[in-house]
């Protein structure tokens, strides 16, 4: 089977939910790591709202790291990211679009944002009042609701699936602003986000994006390549900064 | 087969859409016509983000109406509301998300609340200057996106399906605004809007929502029972005034 492309920097948690969906099914791939705030006229006809990441499989183009997903499950169905019973692949979807959109908006909008994105490539203040604001409120919240969903022990639903994926990345993003959850008071969810972080699904993606947090955008492509990232051969965009309207979701 | 019950007033185009795929799929239902600012806190437990709709089948609740859709798709799979193919069905998934998370940002958050909710809920000023910047700006970019997607005729695979709903409903809150795209600037996607809404799935979830939207929310029970709406013979929630966060997508 020929790789599929994958358009968009594993520092963002949607492009890495997709690529351990991509180890976990063993779907062989190649990235363009581009960054949403760059790219020219070409990447908003492929993603009219600017997204990443973008799935090209053959000539199938497809937008939205939760369509995307669903299409990888549909066309690679083993092993399956989601439960049998309908009501469980309901929940796990439900999961999946809390993390996409609740700690997507909290955990990279709010506090990834103004802890990394916006001193480190807009060239602006480190905002520590706004993120020690989100820590004691919407963080707080979210991390109560996930202790009330976290398994005991293991995964959601007996092997990792989408919801376990779809949480766990958005907390490196957490762990770039220097916040990890405080297992003692949320014991459970700790517990989960290590299972998790441990599969080898994650592991690669999570290299990657560690050392890629802390390369300026222009060197990523030279820095991925080092690190061993399957980087497509050329980019296939003009990366032409521009402060594009930033989407809450993707 | 028990009736579903479901969460919300029909005045919310994600209710509406998934009412239009319970009448299409011939589900018994009936309605909690709740308005996702009201509701007390048991309503926030089954609804973490406080969204409508809700799904309750039997001792299974589902929150979001994508996750409903799809779980509806699964347990009532006749007729189908995705096309067979996985391209095209990541298409769908696609367009119903556009729909979902940038029509619902302009059309309802921006265009709708300004004009329409804000002044009849909240008691605010009709903000029809806002309206007007909307209308020139992202609500014309949408309709130019929409109008490179809409199908020359009849629906956008075959038969009536979840894109062609989800995108449908969005229109009908901005006729609650005066306002109808122009058939002569968009003429594929008008010919488009006028075939969905003649659907029958449609037609009664419609009419409900152009009664309701003029009717006070506190008299909103017992004009949708005058209607003929399948109305929950009562209410699960206390009906507690709340402005609460104002989510962008459902």
């Amino acid at each position: 089977m020929d790789a599929v492309k994958i358009i968009g920097a594993p520092v963002s948690p949607y492009v890495r939910k997709i690529l351990a969906i991509l180890r976990l099914k063993d779907v062989p791939f190649e990235i363009d790591p581009i960054v949403p705030f760059f790219g020219d006229d070409d990447f908003s006809v492929l993603s009219p709202l600017r997204r990443i990441p973008l799935l090209i499989d053959g000539d199938v183009v497809i937008a939205d790291s939760s369509v995307i997903a669903q299409y990888l499950e549909e066309t690679r169905p083993e092993p399956s990211i989601l439960p049998a019973n309908p009501a469980d692949r309901a929940q796990a979807r439900w999961l999946e679009e809390y993390a996409d959109t609740r700690m997507g908006d909290v955990f990279i909008w709010r506090c990834f944002n103004a802890v990394v994105v916006n001193p480190s490539v807009w060239g602006g203040e480190r905002d520590l009042n706004a993120f020690q604001e989100a820590l004691a409120g919407p963080v707080a919240e979210i991390m109560d609701y996930l202790e009330s969903v976290a398994p005991k022990d293991g995964y959601l639903f007996s092997t990792i699936g989408l919801a376990d994926i779809s949480i766990a990345v958005m907390f490196r993003n957490m762990r770039y602003c220097r916040w990890t959850p405080d297992a003692s008071r949320w014991p459970k969810t700790a517990r989960w986000l290590a299972t998790v972080e441990e599969n080898s699904a994650l592991s690669a993606a999570n290299e990657w994006a560690d050392t890629l947090v802390k390369t300026p955008v222009a060197d990523h492509r030279v820095r991925a390549r080092q690190l061993g990232v399957p980087i497509s051969e050329r980019t296939m965009f003009d990366l032409v900064p521009r402060r594009g309207p930033m989407t809450p979701a993707s």
